[in-house]
């Protein structure tokens, strides 16, 4: 079968041939219809974050899959059900973050990442999984299963979100979305659909006309251009926010989140940076996480659950909004363009048969 | 009466006389036993922190009191009940935050802090108060009642700590307090009375024999000397930690603290720094903060129910612990010693009657 892969010394995604997986005791085997593309991808193609499995040269791609069951094997689905894998496998059976069902709690050492980090993805025509790991989803989802992977990040952010707030009372009424890419705008819209804010915001850095701004608007959200206001502004010049949501992975956005929120918000941070030094005002920061009872808080991955509470956003999501959102659709033939990162891209997906 | 004030212009506190107090209808008029003095103090009397009562040239000093009820007016408390009052208070009658005994959750404008911040403080031989922010604690505690305000302080952080983790299942098991001023080691003694962590350490920059380090002994916990072991070298040294606690003010130790968690640790930020700038590794923080699940968070001041927990943490606290904090006891007519802030002092009070 046909597999998209990234192989050592490489810093471009390939077309391989792979035997088709059989399925072992409990596992289904897949047959993959779409998978999305993200930043992540991006940086383990650059070879900046992830790893090969054990004893391999080459790491097969994507994490952001739906397929259709082919074979369940002596699981519990059945065949032709549509299903999103999860992402976080146990390296050596199984351990107690997966046996609750936080793979995205477990520390380093006790999970790999497929398609990222130790174990191959799903961009290949088959893939095999455990049943446990195997998120059945509306069939009415099934041509956009892939931003389930996605959104169950935010879901799981946003959960932990409020956790840090359920102390006391907390009615938050804003947030603001640092990022325009697809999990921006992603997240915005399950900001809307399942949560009670009453303003949304998201910042980016595009000049109109924009695809992105143009869908920040649709969801009823203030696009905030940070050439003109930066984050220290966004507070007097739109209002201070509940909960910030960071998604760039641009570090010092980090820290200048303490400076958008309203006393009591909290910031969510998602986006994964490069390391590097920089000079903050960290006295004042300090001070203001303090006397305002802030909270910064990071979050990576996603519970079991939290794919669940992604399919319904998923499926609440208009289709034109869909449509907008996908900008890409290839075949595995012709991988490159969905691996292109220009301003026209949202979302690019590789197709392996058509939903 | 006497009280002891700082005023306008000055930077020293000094004994003023002025008029008993009259309590209002719903208020108690209170005989103020004990003070404590904190690092708050201090930052207001040297002009740092704070604001005299509108109108005022002096602030009487003082918000960690017992006190007896000498007249209970027309509320429900009874002569002689040991009371401590509460810090805030709502500017203009009440507000929500008040309302539903969050005044630690009300924003600037939103309230007052008796003895720091727009309205005079306890350290007076008299104050009144309304019924709602005098807390009944034991007879027991009498003596050392002027320890549940900075309890409460405590209770509140760890109380938020624990609900921004309560999203997924979290069992802490180590914790490190950061500065062992009395605030520090009051937290050690609470941590031990309350919640289950097998091994506490306190981090503090003393030469032994220091009497604090003895207090962190005699509490069964470890003692890290930062000039040997810098926090970013906690978790190779000792252990990473569950939670960490700050309790220094020192701007740098509260973005070092991300570096000292364990994955899915929470970081508790209390101490009240002045404003710099400096330099961190923003990338390698933000990194770990995100892909290791950890938190951060600020906390001031406490609601009213973390006074009642921070009363039975007093009440369990031995006899010889509590005479080793309190380093010492003055009277009014003679409060410069409890103002001095040396390597011997851990804990000052001004003593208005004997308990």
């Amino acid at each position: 079968m046909k597999a998209i892969a990234v192989e050592r010394g490489e810093d471009k995604p390939v077309v391989i041939e792979k035997p088709r997986p059989e399925p072992d005791a409990g596992e289904a085997l897949v047959r993959t219809l779409r998978v999305g593309v993200d930043g992540t991808d991006h940086e383990v193609i650059a070879g900046g974050h992830g790893d090969f499995p054990a004893g391999e040269d080459h790491l097969v791609l994507g994490h952001e899959a739906v397929g259709v069951v082919e074979d369940a094997g002596d699981t519990r689905l059945s065949r032709g059900d549509v299903v999103v894998p999860t992402v976080r496998r146990p390296p050596n059976g199984s351990n107690p973050y997966f046996a609750r069902g936080e793979p995205d709690m477990a520390p380093e050492g006790a999970y790999h990442e497929r398609g990222i980090s130790g174990a191959h993805g799903f961009m290949s025509e088959y893939f095999t999984s455990p049943e446990a790991y195997l998120v059945e989803v509306p069939a009415s989802v099934v041509d956009v299963g892939f931003l389930v992977e996605p959104l169950s990040v935010a879901e799981k952010a946003v959960e932990l979100a409020y956790a840090s707030r359920s102390s006391f009372t907390w009615e938050p009424e804003s947030a603001l979305v640092l990022g325009n890419g697809s999990l921006g705008l992603l997240t915005l819209a399950m900001l809307r659909d399942q949560f009670d804010f009453d303003r949304l915001y998201c910042l980016g850095r595009r000049d109109r006309p924009d695809p992105t701004i143009d869908i920040i608007e649709e969801l009823g959200a203030t696009y905030v251009d940070s050439r003109a206001t930066p984050i220290d502004a966004v507070a007097d010049e739109h209002e201070p926010m509940d909960l910030v949501f960071e998604a760039t992975g641009y570090a010092p956005h980090a820290f200048e989140t303490i400076e958008a929120l309203a006393p009591n918000g909290v910031g969510a941070l998602l986006g994964i940076p490069s390391s590097w030094d920089f000079e903050i005002d960290g006295g004042s920061l300090h001070n203001d996480i303090v006397l305002h009872n802030k909270c910064l808080f990071g979050s990576v991955n996603a519970g079991i659950r939290h794919f669940a509470e992604g399919a319904a956003v998923v499926e609440a999501m208009p289709d034109d909004l869909l449509d907008h959102l996908v900008t890409t659709v290839t075949d595995p033939e012709n991988v490159e363009p969905a691996f292109e990162d220009g301003d026209d891209q949202i979302k690019a997906i590789v197709e392996f048969e058509s939903p």
